[in-house]
């Protein structure tokens, strides 16, 4: 892979799955290439900027002839590890976990849920989505034994940080938090913490924004 | 209001709720003051950078003092718009619906859920987390006479388009929209498309970034 930069910022990582989405509808309807000017009207980005960030990862591109889509979509997908396989386990078969079980759009990906477990003893042992929710006290157990990548984190909050805890303590790489806090991991953890009150409240602002600073 | 720039910048928009978010923490810590160090240190972020974002909306610190918790945080609630009350609807009765609806950290708010509706003959009529489910049919009875701000579309992709195209006609003002697909709008309506797969994307890039990529 040829990066060209030595650390692609913030903004241009959170983009990346803005375009990998793009392009996987672009190869479903069929086409075969694409031009920033296009990717910019359809997406409501600067075609300028859509230049500069694929140009952080090395260029894509070509003058007159724009992007070929299977190319830059496979492209991107590699640099976000998609083309990889991950064992993910869930945390709580509350609402939140069943939503994600039944998310099917991740698990046509290389996303594989392998584990679902909870605290409950009206949930453990029963049947979640096609699913056996397993006591949480066999998580240590489950995850030595199965390769686990990520785990959904999908518990109040009460429960959200030490549950972090143990999932640092058995290396598990990735923490896709769902409860309404922020979990800190140690380094070497990464952690995306989902804050549905973000969008919504990022919703507010636009409708309460001057005229003058709708889009 | 007093707003120092004619358009703030989407990034800094997108960060407003995580400031909002941080010091409501801290008033709840019983944390008169804060210092953009501080702040920085605690969020991750860049003290420069909250200091840059703070300004675009009014300079609301003071040097050698750093910003005062409840004044910072009543004035970031305000430019987002929530010292009102919203009424909000839920589309679809399903996993995704039901988490919102125990999802209590917004409803403590003021976002006052009103109805949940659906298609499904099995839920409609039924009761789901204390709301009980009215029929997709009804929607727009309800809508002209409930006063309604915000819908929250949670049902599969193949119906979000068209229920997005119900509520723009319904003048429903913004959308916040679960389906995993993204749904389009008339100006002067605003959706959030939220994907939740894109935070999972970005979990995988870190995971397998280049180790002088990690922090």
């Amino acid at each position: 892979m040829d990066w060209n930069v030595d650390r692609i910022p913030e903004a241009v990582i959170r983009r990346l799955p803005k375009y990998y989405r793009y392009l996987r509808d672009c190869e479903r309807n069929g086409e075969a290439r694409v031009s920033s000017a296009k990717m910019s009207k359809d997406m409501g980005l600067n075609a300028s900027q859509i230049r500069r960030d694929l140009n952080c990862f090395g260029g894509f591109g070509q003058q007159g002839y724009g992007y070929s889509v299977p190319r830059l979509k496979s492209e991107i997908a590699r640099i976000l590890g998609l083309h990889k396989q991950y064992n993910m386990i869930i945390i709580g078969a509350g609402n939140m976990g069943h939503a994600l079980m039944r998310y099917t759009s991740f698990t046509s990906l290389g996303f594989r849920i392998v584990g679902v477990f909870d605290n409950n003893p009206d949930r453990v042992g029963a049947d979640a989505a096609g699913y056996e929710v397993r006591n949480i006290d066999t998580l240590e157990e489950f995850v030595s034994q199965n390769n686990v990548t990520i785990a959904a984190i999908c518990t109040p909050s009460s429960a959200a940080q030490s549950i972090a805890n143990r999932l640092v303590r058995l290396q598990v790489k990735g923490i896709w938090n769902f409860a309404p806090c922020e979990v800190r991991v140690e380094p070497g953890v990464f952690v995306e913490n989902v804050q549905l009150n973000d969008s919504l409240y990022v919703l507010c602002y636009r409708i309460n924004a001057p005229e003058h600073e709708q889009f």
